[in-house]
């Protein structure tokens, strides 16, 4: 094998560009960058000898195919919709592929095809989902394998800012896509605990976070995510009776987030009318009523049982929701006028530095004896051409792609990283990239 | 014409049967009753001479198409989301087409073809929507007629159970579609007040209901519908301030509902785990967690702010809520397992008497001076075989049709009932089966 296709040259795909681009030199490979923006390629692979950039409307079916049929490793950077295309591509021309996105029903419906080909087709190789899958599988398979019986898996993510680049009074910026993070959570969170299956439905979500210390690091918040019981099978924990998945969040957030639910501002189902011709403090006046005294402001308190100099107002005041300032944005939801302040306040400057934290816990028993451990991640970014989140995604990919070039992968099919003979040598090599879980155990009583 | 098709037989279709047999008898005309239990559409025609019953499985497309082929006229009480079939079916074979429901985007869409072929379309032609169109129309003309400005319309409707047979504490059982009300307001409603366009998101709206005063009556609780700005063009409202269409409930019903909505139980989205394994009780503790102390039913209260004995967690109580009883429901969503509670505890019994209120305020100025009419409508049904939910949605369906085979509507086209030449004979001829609306106007300062 020789030929490595990356489809998709935007920031998150910095770190894998240069990492392939670099064991590619090492083993003499060829990596083809293919992006919709050409320059933003050519500018990735930076004349690197063993670099080339290609122009590519994913939707051009001829293009597309005809990029793929030359590569022998595929890796999907694109919007998760447009992997299965991709897929079915490399399933008709026999090539691997990898992304760092959930695995859909759709996708896992080709595992088939794939091991008939000899393929590997891995999904959720990036951080969350990707390195969280790895880390936790490492330690469940070492508890098990000292005869241990695992009773407690909570696992915690956040993409924040690292503490001295953190100068605003929500201790957050953007440093991933920040439609997702205004509309997390929407749904039904679910998650076991005691042996039952616990619900916190979205109006509660935000109000019903748990505090969580970070050795090192102090106390955040952590607000479940809705998925924490889609991996007990594939993890080997079915029968847990506590398990769930988190989002982390600095202090504060939280409740301050629950706010604008509240008020209806993370709702993207339907546009505001003339939302062009109204300021924020106008839109948050619509969405009071009935109260007949006190500025728009003292109402808005009033609906969230706010006393009106508390942290939640003054997080709203500092978005400059109340500000008798333009929205221009036409025709647009709630959901985006909110993403759109969002991205002017909590921008991500170019010398800022962001920060992953990740922390599992496991409670288990050992031959009688019950312990806790804590496994836990931080790492920080340099800059915004280097950040801390880029890495973490690109680095597993890139490290897998090199062992599936170098035919060190036996598994085929569709899959997800929790085989040893995947997490092992990834883990393994990326600690050479400072990636280093820090472990304390003790017990419990 | 000579022959009348109305498909489906259920409740609702009684009054209207019933009213189309006696005016086929008078003038000879001949109405078929087709539905997929055709021992139910004997029972309605009950031998009447005038009348024939058909078994009829909608989705057998011949079938279907015969007997639409030898009616008229066709009334479809079908669901809604059956009616664009027929409504096809009736453009093809040149019959015109009656329904009291919503007229979806797509029948609107066959306007052109219905008007070319000289059919009527008539949708929204029963209650709510129906009589509301109808009498807010007539109002709305006779204020313009007089030289008026209208600058407030709110219309206010319930179908509730009549004070004689309401003998539970929520005040309220089922007299019409229980899914309709368990996921009534999902969504944001929308209304304008003081010319400005107003939101309210679901996790707010029961609790945003106003008090409102029938007179005669006493007072209710109004919360909004999602859909209040829809008709202000076809009103002929366009630039009115402030319009809102409401639902009517007893008092004490919105924030007792707002409680179920905050646990989580009106959702219909996804499924409990074991659903049919779990205890009510042990449901309810699903959706609490975070804190150690106190029964289920103490962390509920605290959930929702509560005192252990308001009104609403007796209303809860009541409902069975805290019990350890099975719920014997496989895989249901929350939404489901609620509205099986309630179809147990709001259950209409057969003497049991229900009750339509309906309220319409219009404010106006006419020569400077400036008005506030309320125009009410009071029925209640004598029993479940005749509640005054299915007269006042069959009646109107009926009489059109009656007006149609007369030959008399020179409309043509899809059609909501907001034309003089339908509201005012259709409202005149309701007023021989007691539905008067009562008028009061007092000047404003």
């Amino acid at each position: 094998m020789n030929n490595i296709l990356v489809i998709g040259a935007g920031r998150s795909a910095t770190a894998l560009i240069n990492y392939v681009l670099k064991e590619a030199a090492e083993y003499g490979w060829s990596v083809t960058v293919a992006d919709a923006d050409p320059e933003l390629a050519a500018k990735k692979i930076d004349n690197h000898p063993n670099g080339r950039s290609a122009w590519l409307d994913v939707t051009k079916n001829n293009d597309r195919q005809d990029l793929i049929s030359r590569a022998d490793v595929v890796v999907s950077m694109l919007p998760a919709y447009l992997h299965l295309e991709v897929a079915h591509d490399c399933i008709r021309l026999k090539k691997h592929l990898i992304t760092a996105s959930y695995v859909s029903k759709e996708l896992y419906q080709l595992g088939d095809e794939a091991r008939d080909r000899d393929l590997i087709f891995m999904g959720e190789m990036g951080l969350d989902p990707g390195i969280d899958h790895m880390s936790a599988m490492q330690k469940i398979h070492e508890i098990k394998e000292q005869g241990g019986t695992i009773t407690t898996f909570r696992s915690y993510t956040g993409g924040l800012i690292a503490p001295e680049s953190d100068n605003n009074p929500w201790h957050y910026k953007f440093t991933w896509n920040p439609r997702n993070v205004v509309l997390a959570g929407q749904g039904t969170a679910q998650y076991l605990e005691g042996g039952k299956y616990k619900y916190i439905p979205y109006n509660r979500l935000f109000k019903r976070y748990r505090s969580i210390n970070i050795p090192g690091m102090g106390e955040y918040e952590a607000y479940a995510n809705r998925d924490s019981l889609l991996y007990r099978e594939v993890y080997g924990l079915k029968g847990i009776p506590n398990i769930l998945r988190g989002t982390i969040r600095n202090k504060g957030f939280c409740d301050a987030w629950n706010a604008l639910v509240k008020i209806g501002l993370t709702d993207g189902s339907y546009p505001i009318h003339d939302s062009d011709k109204l300021t924020y403090l106008q839109l948050m006046e619509a969405f009071v009523s009935g109260q007949k005294e006190g500025s728009v402001r003292e109402k808005i308190g009033t609906l969230l049982r706010e006393e009106p100099d508390s942290e939640v107002m003054q997080k709203l005041e500092w978005l400059g929701l109340f500000r008798n300032k333009k929205i221009r944005l036409k025709n647009a939801t709630p959901a985006l006028i909110l993403e759109n302040v969002l991205l002017d306040k909590w921008k991500f400057e170019n010398d800022d530095k962001d920060m992953i934290l990740m922390q599992h816990e496991f409670e288990y028993e050992i031959k009688g004896e019950k312990h806790l451990t804590l496994s836990t991640l931080i790492m920080k970014g340099s800059s915004i051409d280097d950040t801390a989140m880029a890495r973490l995604v690109g680095l597993p990919l890139g490290i897998f792609v090199k062992f599936v070039m170098l035919g060190k992968i036996t598994a085929t099919g569709v899959n997800i990283p929790v085989l040893p003979e995947v997490y092992n040598p990834v883990l393994e090599e990326l600690k050479n990239f400072g990636v280093n879980f820090t472990e304390s155990t003790k017990q419990l009583k």
